[in-house]
């Protein structure tokens, strides 16, 4: 009967309706929006532009339709769901320092929004939805690469923490209201348009003073990178290709890269001048994960694979930032 | 550094401390804190005695305090970890099916709630933890019984997802500030001074109508069930023997027991005249786990066993209610 309800939506006023992307001027956000207009969708965005920007999206009447609310915002975002045949849930702190200074952060932007999207999304009857979740709700696992039903998810910060409680209610909400669910547990995801993470806070601290780097713990730390292109990829196939009630997949690449190299590979794009000072210590802050590699054997039995390695997702990343700083080795 | 911290916690003014018990005027929470009580602790007790009940605890001047407050009010609250050793986090919904009517009370006194307690514990800088959680954070496994590392989690009601939320925020507490975390999964937990559960519901309906009883589901539901004098018993020895920074314990019985075979047994109680109506479908109501059997090797191996089994709890159980309602067979 639950099937059958799906299966009426989706032949009906939902088949064609458009896709609501929350975080949509994001890093990866406006990368998925660019990919749904390349194939025909109407989008509609809905992103408070604390991270996102208007300028990572292109202008399109009549087919991308911005929003600039929080998606916790009942007024703003009243109609946003109406008719839509999918959610993508992609707002979120995107800073996961943030979380140690402010401690109500990650539970307000991850959790209740989380919350909020998944009620409107019901209420509306949209049948799929999309939610981008993280490698970090594994804690520090003892297997790598960590497949997805590796226990005990152990979250070692609040950012953490509040991506498994929104894992939770997604599949309460998948397994109540007979939404479709996707979830996807994000390795380190890079690319353009960012505004944090381990690439720019090395840029910006060499642009202060060029001949130290400070490389927060040991510079042991080692991650997966995968480039925004290559995540939604992985995102589209599974939204088209997996068809459980609840779908957790790891997206990631197949490769990890130290915080040293990677620390060695900015510093050679600036001239390979400075000295690297390590803060010490195994985790780069409170909470951060000194290990992370994702088996990605799920996703790949879909048809998908990473274009670029953990290296080759850095080394680009790096050309372009230099580029736009025009920053010349 | 962080074991240096709890260390000198616990041997100054922590030591002899008072244990805070919220939910403490209910079925579980009042068990404990009269056994708190016999072991010399003093003990705050916070409770909105919505389902709790004053007369569920002795008076005991000076060493039971209760304040009657939401654990979320922060006025009210405000002294009541001061100094205290241990806090211990029951208050709930203690009713799984409202959560389907309204959905937002799993997440309001589940997680929100949860967040506020470790909170306050944190800034009273209170080195122990206890969290009761429930086995509805496995959703439906596959794997019976169903030991702790049991993957993926996939909650199927809102009260499952405010549990498995609350304990990832317990997770991140306990690994970011060095609180020792004890985070209890429960089977049913039956008990005296209960306001919700099978057993109540099957006398409140034969009580309405002593003819019939409407069982939810097909009846084959299976589960297993604890008394609330065993499950305190394992919590406090896990308290006591388990040492790791996050401390995850099944507590459950070795068997399990279907709804049928309760409704005849509440049925037997009641004269054995009553025939059974069952209201068909494999799960007993939206969200409802049919199967529920935890592997309890765990506690086990901590010293711990169950006095009595499913059948034995829900027998002694049920000779408790007729008894407290004048019901002779």
């Amino acid at each position: 009967m639950l099937l059958c309800r799906v299966w009426i939506r989706m032949t009906t006023e939902h088949r064609d309706g458009p896709v609501v992307v929350t975080g949509g001027a994001g890093a990866v956000g406006s990368v998925l929006t660019r990919t749904l207009l390349s194939r025909d969708a109407t989008v509609r965005v809905i992103d408070n532009l604390s991270s996102g920007r208007r300028e990572h999206l292109p202008v399109q009447p009549g087919r991308l339709f911005l929003t600039v609310a929080d998606v916790r915002d009942a007024e703003a975002t009243a109609h946003e769901y109406d008719g839509a045949r999918e959610v993508w849930h992609l707002a979120a702190n995107t800073d996961i320092r943030r979380g140690t200074s402010n401690r109500r952060i990650d539970l307000e932007l991850g959790t209740l929004a989380t919350f909020e999207v998944l009620e409107r999304a019901r209420q509306a009857d949209v049948p799929k939805f999309f939610f981008a979740s993280s490698s970090v709700v594994y804690g520090w696992p003892k297997v790598l690469p960590t497949p997805e039903d590796y226990a005990p998810l152990e979250p070692e910060s609040l950012y953490a923490a509040s991506k498994l409680a929104a894992e939770g209610f997604c599949s309460a909400y998948a397994h109540l209201y007979g939404m479709r669910m996707f979830i996807f547990r994000f390795a380190n995801i890079i690319g353009p348009g960012m505004t944090h993470g381990i690439l720019y806070d090395f840029f910006d601290k060499l642009r202060r003073d060029p001949s130290r780097l400070e490389v927060l713990g040991d510079g042991r730390q080692s991650k997966s990178y995968l480039r925004t292109e290559d995540c939604v990829d992985g995102m589209l196939l599974a939204g088209e290709r997996a068809n459980e009630a609840v779908n957790v997949y790891n997206l990631g690449s197949r490769d990890h890269i130290s915080a040293r190299e990677i620390a060695e590979k900015v510093i050679a794009a600036h001239g390979g001048h400075a000295r690297i000072e390590y803060t010490g210590g195994v985790r780069g802050w409170s909470g951060d994960v000194p290990v992370q590699l994702l088996a990605i054997d799920r996703i790949e039995k879909l048809g998908w694979k990473p274009r670029w390695s953990s290296a080759e997702a850095i080394d680009r990343t790096i050309s372009e930032i230099a580029a736009a700083r025009g920053i010349r080795p």
